[in-house]
């Protein structure tokens, strides 16, 4: 699966690689691909699997370690041991900064920017892929994996042309540039794609239905394009020709046992985690519906590992959890659980995988934590006094003491609730208002919106409503009249760090997080990231994965990964 | 040093210890007590060294690997490797859930019950230290230690008699008691105590001048008790005689170079870390200044090592950082900084001390993370448009385009700022009302207070002053009567999460935090504790150290380090 893409034959010329770099990397594209034992040997290992679970710090992996192993009903299963603790147990587990490093250096990352330092091991820039920190188009590991003929795959459940698969194999200013982002994941024959974001692949035409009989894809995949109506490119014809599988449902992606494969399964992000947990319960679901049609994380990811471990040569795949990072942007602790329970199915999957093999790597991290998330205690509902029987409940003087702490230290019983949520924060938003347009709700729109989504513990009164509804007339100084979100000149009124909400409009939600904070005993800092040091997770040779039991740096990451697999 | 205390008979022979226990503990009392062969053979290591950054999350690591590392003016002059950073490449590095375990488990630890769960690897409950889930009195790493003959500390700078050292040498129903946890110190017989906290061992007397004269001890130190006026025990004459020799200055203390020592340094807290980085830029101190006369946590850890390390059967050490906690309650930032500073600088001490050695393990950790401290991103003053040379600079069109990110990711000499700061925020509520009343403050003693104290680009405006400054009625029902703190009619006025600002006036300061937030990048989502897992660093034998390296909870924390000292 050896190839010398137009976009790594134009990085071969670029200024940033030494001469000597030029030659070796040239020399080894003549060389016949099949030279499997040379390759072999420059790395440690044969294939390496990085799963990013994108907004996941400490305290988010704490919150499904919390449930699984504590939640009295359990309602999802998941038994006592998850997929991250049997990678923790049988390997390595340590931390790592995820800021931006170099030249232009700064405290806090953004998925692109993540994305391409753990791809690269070096620094970035922030909202780029595939760039140094002077904005030089740079080799990424998957991009060296294909020149020691590995094959190669990106999974995400989000759009496939998002910024963190991006940062693996595109080379690009603005991680907003998804059209041109599809024709570089294209462009550079990654083997096996798998995830949603079709609008960025479609052609723009009248008729999405006729486009949609065409390709033999659902209706609810083929609906709608991003790209602009003068573009000659038609992206779906060029994979075909370039030897691509088109796969728009499972059925369809399992009908492919080898090869290179092309699989889009949504216009923008697939099934939430509610959904999936969801269709999951539902057991059965109906032809057409996107619980029939949409395959899990954890299915694209065993597809991917089918077809890459054909390949001679070994692999380079990398499987993201994207929507963690959506739940933590809008404070939405139900969505994160569900979010945390389906990346860690992906997770079971690839251990039991790797874990009867000595020759791959297993590396699950994530690309920085989202939203300041934290379990709390509080003032709210302080439990009622109860004795205990042990021989310590006596006061100084002897007398008995009952058993009251001074503040609320939250129930187990609150992680059953909060797995109860039936739809997320998004979902709730499009209830209220299908084009998220909230200048001007009612109170009452939201107590049920919520309500009827909620566990009945967490339902919010009419005051809640009023506090969701209010808004704030942005002062015309703050207003940014080009920027995406910063446009805004109406959006939802956050007290207390207002700086850091910064989506408009999509930051309502985080406002009825708020409103059920202590009785989830849940606190958010913001609705950005944070530079917490995120969980390192190594699985594999146990010489390789110890080195990663430190306080690294994600550069770093990358660099124990490129030397691993590739020998660097 | 093997001491048989009443408590601990007391203990034996409570119903929490099997049979065959109590005949193995008394059999063990009744040997030799220079029976060391038999006891180093039963552990894997001679000596165990644990250090608790109580309040320290993996985030607030982070700032200090973030200030070490990559500080542009780095006036603490740390270098660009802490002393935890050095114990991970050594060592091992992972994570630990602290939630309060057992029959009355919850979601979010105390510093207490986290004390507890490290100290005994048992299920505790909350606010209570040295007691099992049920209430039962239960045996503590360090009484095992005892019981086998080795030599034991408690270092810490805030109270002696605080939370986090009680744990491991106390067994009372609530942390609050600390005059009876004082006097269980005292019966317990632990070796060496370093810390602050005099006032809950002084005699209630008329003239604590010549209290303090007698004593030999400076007047700051011996200023005020908060026993009651017919407590008929004196802990200082008791200390003497069980052979303890006093120390209250460093003078003292560096003058006692073995035997049992109990060194109180303050009445209260000892020095802040902004305190403290200040005298040692000050160099040289006056006689009599707190400067002068306070040992640093490194000191009272270098000499208590000294003295512990004499003992052939060899020894148990916890080290507290306890203000690095305050810091995140009240969401201060730049004192958060220093105590990770100076906490860092006794763990330094600590691996130089264990870095040549086979027979002793180091474990670092927190008891939970304070705050939900995190650096994050934010929409204020977004970052100018900036050309970069690099090949990647370039639109899909093929024209230039600059590097500008849609947010302020924060600038590194953010850091520098964040150091500059010359007061902790309990001081400058204490240069606002000496008596921490704020019912009726004015926003110019705000603004005056907190741009003396803080790097100039993080001052503060009127309208920032009238925010502090802005107080709330609680409502009749939420009024706790007995309650420390919930019995404040009349508290600052936090909008969102108030549910999670639970101390009254001494919230006041986390107010400040809000106004200067998106000057530091920095939000908060509480001022509570969080259940994020924190991190765990092992160094010592590698056989030991990689049992560390995985996502554990506390309570396996304190069984690993319970077999590797003791061996059960």
């Amino acid at each position: 699966m050896k190839t010398l893409t137009k976009l790594s034959a134009a990085m071969l010329t670029s200024a940033t690689l030494a001469a000597s770099t030029l030659l070796i990397a040239c020399g080894s594209d003549s060389d016949s691909s099949s030279d499997a034992p040379a390759v072999s040997q420059s790395g440690q290992v044969k294939n390496l699997i990085l799963m990013i679970g994108d907004g996941m710090g400490a305290q988010q992996v704490g919150l499904l370690e919390e449930y699984a192993r504590r939640s009295p009903a359990n309602a999802a299963q998941v038994g006592q041991v998850t997929g991250l603790q049997r990678l923790a147990e049988g390997g390595a587990l340590g931390l790592s900064m995820t800021a931006p490093m170099g030249a232009n250096a700064g405290l806090v990352v953004d998925s692109a920017c993540s994305a391409t330092q753990l791809a690269t091991g070096q620094g970035s820039i922030s909202e780029a892929v595939g760039l140094d920190d002077q904005g030089n188009k740079v080799e990424t590991i998957l991009e060296k994996a294909q020149k020691m003929g590995k094959a190669t795959g990106l999974i995400t459940d989000t759009r496939l042309t998002h910024a963190t698969p991006a940062g693996f194999a595109s080379h690009r200013p603005h991680r907003s540039m998804e059209n041109e982002i599809a024709e570089d994941l294209l462009d550079a024959g990654v083997d096996v794609l798998l995830g949603g974001g079709s609008r960025h692949w479609a052609p723009k035409v009248d008729d999405f239905d006729a486009l949609a009989a065409e390709l033999n894809a659902p209706t609810h995949v083929i609906k709608k394009s991003k790209r602009s109506a003068d573009d000659e490119r038609n992206l779906f014809a060029e994979a075909k020709n370039a030897g691509y599988a088109l796969a728009f449902d499972r059925e369809q992606m399992n009908a492919v046992t080898s090869g290179k494969l092309l699989g889009l399964f949504d216009d923008s992000a697939m099934n939430d985690g509610i959904e999936y947990t969801q269709c999951k319960k539902a057991g059965s679901a109906d032809a057409g519906s996107k619980c029939a049609d949409e395959p899990s994380l954890k299915e694209m990811t065993k597809k991917a590992l089918d077809i890459l471990s054909q390949d001679p040569d070994g692999f380079f795949l990398m499987v993201e959890g994207g929507q963690i990072d959506w739940a933590g942007h809008i404070n939405d602790t139900g969505w994160l659980l569900h979010e945390m329970l389906k990346f860690d199915e992906a997770v079971q999957a690839v251990y039991e995988w790797a874990a009867e093999r000595d020759d791959t790597l297993v590396v699950v991290t994530a690309d920085h934590e989202t939203g300041g998330f934290g379990m709390a205690y509080h003032k709210h509902d302080i439990p009622e006094a109860k004795t205990l029987p042990g021989d310590g409940m006596v006061n100084g003087d002897g007398s008995a003491r009952d058993y009251q702490p001074q503040y609320n230290f939250g129930a187990l019983a609150t992680l059953d609730k909060i797995y109860a949520q039936e739809r997320s924060f998004y979902d709730i938003l499009s209830a209220v208002n299908g084009d998220w347009d909230f200048s001007n709700t009612q109170a009452t729109d939201w107590v049920a919106a919520v309500n009827a989504s909620l566990h009945q513990d967490f339902h919010i009164d009419a005051e809640s409503g009023e506090r969701i509804a209010a808004r704030y007339e942005v002062p015309a100084e703050d207003v940014h009249p080009e920027h995406k979100y910063l446009s805004a000149t109406n959006i939802p009124k956050f007290n207390d760090f207002s700086d850091f909400y910064v989506y408009a409009d999509e930051d309502t939600g985080a406002l009825i997080a708020r409103e059920i904070a202590p009785k989830q005993s849940v606190t958010w800092g913001n609705g950005t990231h944070t530079a917490a040091p995120v969980p390192v997770y190594a699985f594999g040779p146990e010489a390789i994965t110890k080195q990663f039991s430190t306080m690294q740096h994600h550069t770093d990451v990358g660099q124990k990964m490129i030397k691993a697999l590739i020998g660097e």
